[in-house]
């Protein structure tokens, strides 16, 4: 049984749960494609080819087959990776689009849900960006936080257990009454493992519930997580 | 020559400039002593003492005599040190008391000012208290930022050069476009060495400018420091 009212603490994944870290890297690659005289679905290709790269290089540094580096690294590495030979971008061009994930734009319920959550729980990034990317695109989307956390500080990505108790312990927080906020269902699934309730965040694209996840709360974006919590504490009250 | 606009990032010091820390601390001791039978004068000359003890603590630490501990240990400390024989606090207020750095006031300026600034600058806290007292304390106090750093991450206390480092490498500053905002001469000081430009909040009891001291903005409160920025845009436009 889940009691939204026990709750004390939000920890929140950043990286498309509050801003649309996909919608943004396709629309600054297509951008880059079509100004340097391809057509939007080379910039559609491009996309796809950094993100499945991205994940490769994430999965490799996840079962430890190759060291840590930051994700200012792996964006860099994986557009390089990807960019085709025809339309030939512009070197500028590319240092700049390497740098695209600290401009990650916010998904357009995050800034007002973000401020309305803030003022009744503590509310925490825990984000595998590194803490210059995160600095930068909260800076620039206008999303503010009583703590950042980022896996940098661990030389981790989730799901390592070691991000997540890094949260649990450099916070002293109860598991139990702290809620982890995620589209992704493993991200979710992770943090269950530490004892943390769970909050589903339903953004196309990110990921798809099983029927054997164990979710406590499930909700299509951030405006109708405060929502539910407002409604919870008038129930409650 | 100073150049207001252009600053990129505003790196606050927190104790003292953003939260009133000696009248929370003096509030709280005072009310516990009155409410164990004591009187308004003992709980200043608890809080006095208490202030005094914490000094010396981070004396031996700066001085490395004694191994790094975090602000939630000396805060608890410095009090068991500096209890009165009478009146006797109970067991249970003692321990709450040791707890009031996660309960500090902010000043009445900082939470619009903090608002305002935040929407032209990077803003980060750069305190020495430890990341779990800082972040109920921003809770608290609804005092929201785009990155929270703590000497805690590094087992330092300012001005201990570590500390200044932690931010200018972590979110990779440019110091020159950096300014270090802090009631504290001796941290203002420390920053500038680092490059960082400098800005004083006059807070009453926290320390005053020496004649050569050079620092590039001198305000009475972050109200004035928003206002000057926003005068200095306007002049730059």
């Amino acid at each position: 049984m889940f009691e939204p009212n026990s709750i004390r603490t939000l920890v929140f994944d950043v990286l498309g749960t509050v801003v649309d870290e996909a919608g943004s890297v396709r629309s600054e690659f297509t951008g880059a494609m079509v100004a340097a005289g391809g057509t939007p679905q080379q910039g559609g290709e491009l996309a796809r080819a950094w993100s499945q790269r991205f994940d490769e290089l994430l999965k490799a540094i996840h079962e430890r087959t190759v060291p840590w580096r930051s994700t200012d690294d792996l964006y860099r590495e994986a557009l390089i990776h990807s960019l085709p030979e025809e339309p030939r971008l512009p070197k500028a061009t590319v240092r700049h689009l390497a740098q695209v994930s600290h401009r990650l734009q916010p998904w357009p319920d995050a800034v007002d849900a973000l401020q309305a959550l803030s003022e009744r729980f503590l509310i925490v990034a825990l984000s595998n960006g590194n803490m210059s990317m995160l600095a930068d695109m909260f800076r620039n989307a206008g999303l503010r936080w009583h703590c950042v956390l980022s896996g940098e500080m661990v030389h981790a990505y989730k799901p390592d257990p070691s991000v997540y108790r890094l949260a649990i312990d450099m916070l002293h927080l109860d598991p139990a009454r702290t809620l982890m906020v995620a589209a992704h269902p493993w991200d979710l699934r992770a943090a269950a493992t530490h004892g943390m309730r769970t909050a589903y965040i339903k953004r196309a694209g990110e990921g798809e519930l099983r029927d054997t996840d164990r979710i406590d709360v499930a909700v299509d974006d951030l405006s109708e997580l405060a929502a539910y919590f407002e409604a919870s504490q008038e129930i409650g009250a």
